[in-house]
């Protein structure tokens, strides 16, 4: 007996021990009235960009050799770091026909996913127009805004596996519903190897141009312009750390979107969702790479514990298994918190890209939600539906940045100018006031501009 | 006679060479037909920040040191900088009440001048205002996007001459219409001095706490927060170039407004406008600072000659005389144009941020401009109406951006979050599309993340 309850007691304690290894290693558990809890969701959450300097003088050269010798520097880059071959920059242009050739050739089920992703795309996009306005005042003085799409974009997209059609569809859609005129697309060939699919969504999403070139040399061929790459207004796309670093540098010449950190998911549970679906939802975000990041806040441990089952039974049927493991270990977490409420609190504070509300009444919750990049409601929508097809776009603001930043979208593509037309009699008037303020200021030049308009 | 010629002829060329030497001082003149014509313009316009590494080492180590000692840091560079004596971040704080006793105690002229002011830019920007969205489709799928104020915003104010009242209202107002809970202004106060009219303006501006302090100090307070002072989620408004340093290097952890260059106007005259109004319109460009940019387009030479001796006469006589002949001398220039359609599109390659349409019928040329930050329609319209009350906001793109940059408007203060919410029949069928395109990118917990919610 005696021995029996010791061998019991010893089993039993190696079991927990056990468990509580293997709990630790497959996600982080946490509970908001822990005394450390903040200190520990500040350390899941810290990420800093690396910013590196030797990257940085590689880019610098790239970007002075592109500015100073144009379609030569990008030709020997290209050559060199995609292995190819070009004799002139008309070998890395991808013709039309080959656009089209890549829409008719990849399969019919994949033809028509990618229209309908479009499509839908293309419709929420429509909502986003701005259109000019104007109001006129009792004196006949007119003031609106101007609003206006910008000429050219120039688009970035990952070569090789990074190559994601859908994120081709999400960059160039808004620009061509801002009614954006030339949209180049740039994308490295390594080997000559390009994805037939993200030739397809390019001709689908009606992007103008595309072109083989990739790096810190596609950048500054677009922010520069050569001979035959003319000059963009704007830079969009994602890319490595070349890239990004070469988009920074750029910035202020022409505009980028914003420098994208890992992306992250935080998943809002009532406790009555499938937990195999909730587990889904956080390997669909964990699998990207092993900085993303996939946090539960849910009130109800003994879920919690539920969906930590799910992740333990599903995780090794994953493809990506490898890297959703990794990125569940070091930066996941499944949350206890005291109630709904807790979880808004926690949710504003860590401002997430993707926000999902799998709860019963998610309307509820929603004018509570100050920051998030996109907020996906019910048990029905999982982020993977955002992420292709639903219609908002998929590039987000990450890092806690939903503070500030938005969606990309149509309004990126667009840009105002004040529109001031005074009327003889308005002008007087404006005048008496400006003339008072430009002589506190000790700008004289402005009051006695104002004050020519006086009428007398 | 042949001695009375030559003495004409010597008196004739040194009078024309005379002129010639007054003509280049005064004011550049260029003529778009010319051969070199592209390339003289080319050189006025080239303007390049100055990044300097010594600059960025003080500004990196003023930054590292209020990061990791908050407020002692920002009060040993204040006391330092500014030759103030706080013993407390207390110390630098601006009660309300001298905020309203500011407003009390500028002349009642002043005081109307800023509420007019105030009062015109409010209205105006109200019409900027954006509002959340939303569409229902035939399945129930909820699509759309909440928009909402940020929680907190930092403005930045220059201290001594360059502390313009107008400034404090173009940048806190729109802040204020979009909805911003917290409005932190920073201005510093060397010597203790303050202008009673940037806290009157503050005052009327609604802003909702004042501190005397400013430089690098200041942004990295309002970037990373301090005991005293929160971290905010952008920062706006001028500075030097240690302040626009700080703001370049924090971009990313919060949000900041454009780095501006020198001030510019376009003029494009038809010749008919008094050329008084129009030299003067010039100067109140010049009048701001040495590298302002004042240039005006006529099809007419005869009217150039005009202006300029309108400029010779009326140069003199302003307060700011030598900064105003400096900035036309170096960067100003009457550029004769074949027509008013070569004009337009000589603004449209320069993307001025202030364009003067100073002619007839301004209305027809304005589907024709494609870049400006601000256009000022019609002869009663000068700039300066525009810097102070007329409205539309004074903080525009320069430097060319108009191509890409619109004005600091309601829309800067305020952020986008998606919103999706999948009815069970919409997700059924979504799932199908994104399942497909998720497989084709590898991404298989994303494909069987939308495959859970595929009715069967």
């Amino acid at each position: 007996m005696l021995s029996s309850w010791l061998v019991g007691l010893s089993v039993g304690m190696c079991k927990s021990l056990f468990e509580k290894y293997v709990m630790s290693t497959l996600v982080n558990r946490l509970d908001s009235r822990q005394a450390d809890f903040n200190q520990r969701l500040d350390q899941l959450l810290a990420w800093e960009s690396v910013s590196d300097a030797r990257v940085a003088g590689v880019v610098g050269d790239i970007l002075g050799q592109v500015k100073s010798r144009g379609d030569a520097a990008v030709l020997e880059y290209t050559n060199r770091f995609d292995r190819r071959s070009a004799q002139t920059m008309a070998d890395l242009v991808v013709a039309p026909e080959q656009l089209h050739a890549a829409l008719d050739n990849i399969s019919p089920e994949q033809r028509q996913a990618l229209q309908v992703a479009a499509e839908r795309i293309r419709q929420y996009h429509q909502h986003q127009l701005q259109n000019s306005w104007r109001y006129t005042e009792a004196d006949g003085t007119v003031l609106g805004q101007q609003i206006s799409a910008m000429e050219r974009v120039g688009l970035y997209v990952p070569g090789g596996k990074a190559s994601y059609p859908s994120s081709v569809l999400m960059n160039a859609i808004p620009a061509k519903v801002a009614g954006v005129d030339e949209l180049t697309m740039v994308v490295p060939a390594p080997d000559g190897e390009i994805s037939p699919m993200v030739l397809a969504a390019a001709a689908i999403a009606g992007v103008d141009r595309v072109i083989t070139i990739g790096g810190a040399q596609a950048v500054a061929a677009l922010a520069y312009g050569t001979e035959t790459i003319t000059k963009v207004d704007k830079i969009v796309g994602p890319g490595n750390i070349y890239v990004a670093t070469a988009k920074r540098a750029v910035f202020g010449q022409v505009a980028i979107d914003m420098i994208a950190g890992p992306s992250e998911i935080l998943v809002i549970c009532d406790g009555e969702t499938d937990p195999d679906w909730i587990a889904m939802d956080l390997f669909s975000q964990a699998e990207h790479d092993e900085q993303a990041q996939a946090i539960l806040l849910c009130p109800n441990a003994d879920y919690l514990d539920k969906v930590e089952a799910s992740i333990a039974k599903l995780l090794p049927t994953l493809q990506r298994n490898d890297i959703a493991s990794s990125s569940l270990k070091n930066r996941g977490a499944l949350i206890l918190v005291k109630d709904i409420a807790d979880a808004i609190a926690l949710s504003n504070r860590i401002a997430p890209e993707h926000l999902e509300l799998s709860v019963t009444d998610p309307e509820a919750l929603l004018p509570q939600i100050r920051h998030a990049g996109a907020i996906f409601m019910g048990r029905h929508t999982p982020e993977a539906l955002g992420d292709y097809c639903a219609g908002p776009n998929h590039v987000l603001p990450t890092s806690g940045t939903a503070r500030f930043s938005s969606p990309l979208g149509v309004y990126d593509f667009q840009k105002r100018s004040s529109i001031i037309m005074c009327s003889p009699a308005g002008a007087s008037e404006l005048a008496k006031t400006a003339s008072v303020l430009a002589r506190g200021e000790y700008l004289e030049a402005h009051a006695r501009s104002a004050e020519y308009r006086i009428i007398k």
